[in-house]
């Protein structure tokens, strides 16, 4: 790409020129002056391959302010950048988004409850100085491999759906790093899963149900198609009963009862729900909302299937035991595990395959790199049991973290190898606060156990269907999402769910 | 396709069957006595190739109501569709999409002014027998073949998004055809117009403008990108000074002046916009709005090229004076012309090349074939001049011929060739209510003369900013919808726009 080419001279001119500037542009200059060759970063001497071959941001010096590299956008890394005290740090966030998902609602956009931008959350919005500070930055990239010892992260554009530009590789120094990468769908190695269902977990996998659906609604009304293949078209398979495949569920069930009937009524009497899990659904629950929710999705047309998969092909589902699933949608739910990237590093592992951290989060055996949420775990020798994957674990983290690293800054620990002397204060102990699950039709489980064996409240019904919508809107991290999901929802009460396919 | 590969073996199968169930579900038997193979339509011999090769909707009996097969859904064809007695039609209608785009407003959804749900209508919901009634019907297909003689189009269904569906051909008899297909963008035989340039006429062109706009954003900011290629990146150009181009540009320069300089702070000063128009911006409008809008895009940052484009290179375009014009988005609306298919069609045609129509917007020397908005132009013989490809033009055209069919239709003429001797009445008259068009900055165009040379009103300003807002709210399609696009506005008003890229 012409214009990509010389990319680098940049870094060599400015670094240079900026250095004669000195009266004028304070804030280019400062931000300029982050700016070098990879090559100056390594000291290569002239003998090695060209060494001009990707830029990036340097070592920040000691009139610097310290500079937080945050590798991920989910609930950690983004509770972690909101409480970040900017007067101590540059904060630089790499993630292949540029926002942030408020998974708890993501099941409600896939059938047009709620709006795919009002569960959508810019990082500018959550942590400002990485739009408008000259040190920070929001870099929409992967990253692709760690420098523990050289305190570096090599990083790689993302630039799909812009099928002009090449990706662009570049390093970026770090005094602290926190690695929040979240988790990746496990498929248990079953064949088919990653080529044929979808999964729930980003804004595009959402729209890609929604799309999906709409299109095989529209397509199962054209002349000539059977009553089998209207069948099958029509077919939504559901696998994993946990909350995510339950909420997905109960909200295509309320889109069927309510706007398919009366929108697609021609085939209305064709599209049905499977829910296919292996063991029990919703197993973090209590048995009485477990058999509350079981007995409700029924009622409202969801057939619930005890089964494992063992194989999927392009339109229909191999179970164990032999039989045949066919389907028009299928959306995979079945839990999460450790990325490709996570396992590929080279860093000490949890029980798992998550990267393992000690009480303060800390990656131990290398200076200055934290693992919060998903991706990590703590280390056997710790004595604790590896938390679930849950956003209020990962938002936990990323609180307590922020605070540490304010804490660390404070006490002039924050540059690179800098924090050995810091204490760190109370390590971070987790509390479950309780589990929630919409289960459609108005109504949900509010579960407030603190865990499966302790005594607490626990409710189901319209009740916990209020609690849990009053919960999330005060959980939607700004008043325009706020504002955006009341009004979603208010509008999709009263117009019922839009239907557009766009 | 497995699935999809005996489709044929349903229209025989249901045939069959419906003709001996005689007391119990009278609408499924309607329905499916509509069902009916390609063969039957023309009733081949035993040696022509394979019969059944693809399905369809077969002519109407005199006992049922006659079928009216509608072409797009864009203004004209969406019009119609909400004025046609359901009484006395079945419709179909046969287009890529589900939705009605409201054109007006879609220059503001490329920068998150409005939400693209809010701009876009469901069919369903401008004509709920589309997917009530048993004999009307919503295709998402494309027309590929016109077979007046037998009343008969031939169609294809689409499957983009889906890769795993193939598309699949059906036909549907018609007893009145009603061709709404619109227009295509121009480019005028330019090279490389198609590939890199953005056209902005439907919802995906302006989430494409959109992601290409916020990548652009981002990208530039990463480490190693020379000051050049910066602005290269962050020039965006549009082509074409119409009210289109016009708008576009100004809710760009607003959405630069207000959000790119808050959240975009590092690259602020990198983003330009540049207009490039051949003749006159805004020619349809009188001499001093013209004129205001050229001062008002020119104070808030608009650079206003004169110039004709010669060729369109992935960076770069060049003029016919052969000067260079780097850019990062390229917006192509140069105005519209018929269409390929529109082209290939053997009918009479209008100067320009568009469907020729008479007073009655009859397509003449076929039977009961119409033609209506961008698609269709009155012929030479009428000696009326070709409409403007306007969205007041179509929409007229839609209310004028719904009511002429109900009237024929009324009249006893619904049917097939059954229409000859009704009196049709007052031909369609256009009356130009007048255009509006917004420049940014609170400012539009309002002028309400009749044609460029009567006398009459023109107002420029925030008054007719006012104007402009609540004309179009107004006639935004649904209820739903105009609250959508109340609150996007002040949403917008009160928290800025929504930058998250999903």
């Amino acid at each position: 790409m012409a214009w990509f080419g010389n990319l680098i001279r940049f870094s060599t001119t400015k670094s240079a020129s900026s250095s004669s500037i000195t009266t004028k542009p304070l804030i280019l200059n400062t931000l300029f002056s982050h700016f070098t060759t990879d090559a100056s970063l390594h000291n290569h001497s002239h003998s090695s391959p060209p060494p001009t071959q990707f830029a990036g941001l340097g070592p920040t010096k000691h009139n610097e302010k310290p500079r937080i590299v945050v590798l991920g956008s989910g609930w950690a890394g983004c509770r972690l950048m909101k409480g970040i005290d900017t007067k101590l740090y540059d904060v630089v966030c790499v993630s292949p988004r540029n926002h942030m998902v408020f998974t708890p609602l993501l099941a409600s956009t896939c059938v047009g409850t709620l709006e795919f931008r009002s569960v959508a959350e810019p990082i500018a919005r959550i942590q400002p100085a990485i739009s408008k500070e000259p040190g920070s930055y929001f870099f929409l990239a992967n990253c692709t491999g760690l420098d523990t010892h050289n305190h570096l992260v090599h990083c790689h554009t993302v630039t799909d759906g812009a099928n002009t530009v090449d990706p662009w590789k570049f390093s970026i120094s770090y005094d602290k790093l926190v690695i929040a990468l979240g988790a990746e769908a496990s498929t248990f190695g079953i064949q088919g899963v990653k080529e044929h269902a979808v999964f729930l977990r980003e804004v595009h996998h959402a729209q890609e149900i929604r799309r999906k659906l709409l299109l095989n609604l529209m397509l199962s009304d054209v002349p000539g198609i059977s009553e089998e293949e209207k069948r099958s078209l029509l077919h939504c398979v559901v696998v994993g009963g946990g909350p995510t495949g339950v909420e997905f569920s109960g909200e295509l069930s309320d889109f069927i009862m309510r706007d398919v009937r009366q929108r697609y009524t021609h085939v209305k009497d064709y599209i049905h729900v499977t829910l296919i899990e292996a063991n029990e659904i919703l197993s973090s629950f209590d048995d009485r909302l477990r058999r509350y929710a079981t007995k409700q999705l029924t009622k409202s047309g969801v057939r619930l299937v005890r089964g494992i998969v063992k194989d999927v092909k392009p339109q229909k589902l191999i179970l164990n035991d032999g039989s045949e699933v066919p389907y028009g949608l299928l959306v995979w739910s079945t839990g999460v595990g450790p990325s490709l990237f996570v396992k590929s590093l080279d860093l000490p592992k949890s029980p798992g395959g998550r990267i393992g951290i000690d009480e303060w989060l800390r990656v131990p055996a290398v200076q200055d790199v934290f693992a919060i949420g998903d991706c990590s775990g703590f280390l056997e020798s710790t004595g604790k049991t590896v938390l679930p994957a849950l956003a209020q674990v990962a938002e936990r983290q990323g609180k307590y973290l922020a605070s540490l690293l304010n804490k660390i800054g404070r006490a002039g620990g924050g540059h690179a190898n800098a924090a050995k002397d810091v204490e760190l204060g109370d390590p971070f102990v987790y509390k479950h606060l309780g589990s929630m699950a919409t289960i459609g039709s108005y109504k949900a489980l509010v579960d407030l156990r603190q865990s499966k064996e302790a005594k607490g409240i626990s409710l189901a019904g319209f009740i916990s269907w209020f609690v849990w919508r009053s919960a999330y809107l005060t959980r939607v991290v700004s008043w325009r999402n706020r504002f955006y999901v009341a009004i979603n929802w208010a509008t999709t009460f009263v117009f019922g769910r839009d239907i557009s396919r766009i």
